[in-house]
């Protein structure tokens, strides 16, 4: 079956990333399993940072491992440089994403690192990936947080997000992602950003953003990005997750949500909705202390719900 | 100032209804003094029913009497037949709106009348108002409620709501609303909805929206009425709302993330958003035990957050 919008599940990176409790491993497999029965092809699985930064992602690898035994899962990553990426390499991560946030303040306090040092771990990773035999080269993606804002920095001009753009496409990135880390976006900022982006660098290479729901507008943000063309959207089952590094940027949109408004516009995410609102019982089993976030499992289907068939043109 | 985007409150008719405390007279004049002074020029302040129903809104013509002190400002009100019509011109209303239930089903259920008794109604309440001098005839708006489907009936047929939106208007209405009583609307959906409803009665007499939230979609689907040309939206400060005869159709969408979307976009609503946050702790103060829903009012507004000018016209 083809879909006409990629889902890329976050929860595990994202969300657990932003708790203090440790998810145990056979925990975090059990929720990639039932995500990935439910039918979502898509998943960052994890990140691959220093045990001491994040221990709630100690065991990356080991999720990898598990998540490449899963026919059809596109099993990705993030890794904050090139150290990250010779793990996740190993690992056998089928995507790769590197976050270079277009505030340098913001750059410094997450990654410690200016910009032309982000961009010279870029043409690292790129070096290792070419280095690899054709079959086993990783997607590598350069992702553009606090692009619509920084909670340290506010605005960032377009023709710095442009210029940072461009060099990661420069530095080998297959891909670059837009990433509302500060959850400032909304609608009109999203078009433009896309034109902006997509306008620098092409098309092609801009396919996917990353949306948080700090001020409620997650899906309308994400209703902006696939009047604009995106295809993939990343969330987090529960809403599970946000950014430590910045102060109320708690909330990545979720993933039931997300996918009801999908169906139920007529877009195909190969996700059985059903199977997916079950997994969430797994979250709240293993993180029994957790806030989960969502309208529709507490809501359910309307009454006689079954997806639009035909009517996704009018979406444009 | 003109505004580009009318937030009609409904938090003191559709929020107060729906919850079992019963505020005090003195903080709804406080709130809606506050809302006022803050920007919002049209008050849905109460609906005509009786008291025994909803002894929430039992206060309704002395808070008709107050809010039409408020230089500026539009009052409304609910109606649910032509006895509480003649108490709503009775009490100086500048806005009547008669729901019609387009399930049957729900229509019953809500206000114990079918279609034809509906239709009924309202021809008698555009008698009364016609036979009012020019200058004290209030606005007569007919909404088309469960328009997005029913938690009774589930989907109604586009015939009959667009036959019943024809009858609205035979009967003398001099607009028709779309209420997504239930939750069950998408952006497509809305979309769809607008076209049938323009196309039927004419462009003009279409021009507001009343959205929920149940699902997480209410400003996907704000932003979607948006997009088909709507300018005027009904919301909930705190999200307070809902329907107490359509289970789990809780929750207005809410006004402060609304206006916080609309004025990230560039669209002028005439609200003071920072004073617009502050009305909230009125309903706190005065609804201590009530849930208060919204995601801008904990997360606050962005760093260097500045209204966009300019960029409107990027919305289409």
């Amino acid at each position: 079956m083809s879909v006409d919008i990629l889902i890329s599940e976050v929860g595990p990176r994202d969300g657990l990333q932003s708790i203090s409790a440790i998810m145990p491993l056979a925990a975090k497999k059990a929720w990639i399993d039932a995500e990935a029965a439910a039918g979502v092809r898509e998943i960052e699985v994890g990140s691959f940072v220093p045990a001491k930064l994040l221990p709630q992602l100690a065991d990356t690898a080991e999720v990898v491992a598990h998540a490449r035994t899963i026919p059809g899962l596109t099993v990705a990553v993030l890794v904050p440089n090139a150290r990250g990426a010779e793990a996740a390499i190993a690992a056998g991560a089928h995507k790769i994403t590197l976050p270079l946030s277009v505030s340098e303040t913001h750059s410094l306090a997450n990654l410690r690192k200016t910009h032309v040092q982000v961009l010279d771990e870029a043409r690292a990773i790129t070096g290792m990936i070419r280095a690899l035999p054709a079959d086993r080269r990783p997607h590598f993606e350069g992702s553009l947080s606090t692009v619509f804002g920084c909670t340290l920095e506010g605005m960032i001009p377009d023709v710095q997000v442009a210029r940072l753009a461009e060099g990661l496409m420069a530095a080998g990135c297959d891909e670059i992602g837009l990433s509302d880390t500060t959850g400032f976006a909304d609608p009109v900022a999203v078009k433009h950003m896309i034109r902006l982006v997509r306008g620098t660098v092409g098309d092609a290479a801009v396919t996917g953003i990353h949306l948080h729901n700090t001020r409620g507008l997650g899906l309308a943000n994400a209703l902006a990005a696939l009047d604009s063309g995106l295809t993939t959207l990343d969330a987090s089952l529960g809403g599970l997750g946000g950014c430590p590094f910045a102060p109320g940027a708690s909330g990545n949109i979720v993933t039931e949500d997300l996918v009801f408004m999908l169906q139920a516009m007529g877009l195909e995410t190969g996700i059985d909705i059903q199977a997916l609102l079950r997994v969430r019982e797994i979250l709240k089993a293993a993180l029994p202390d957790e806030p989960l976030y969502g309208f529709t499992p507490d809501a359910g289907l309307p009454l006689g719900f079954k997806p639009k068939q035909g009517m996704k043109r009018e979406l444009a």
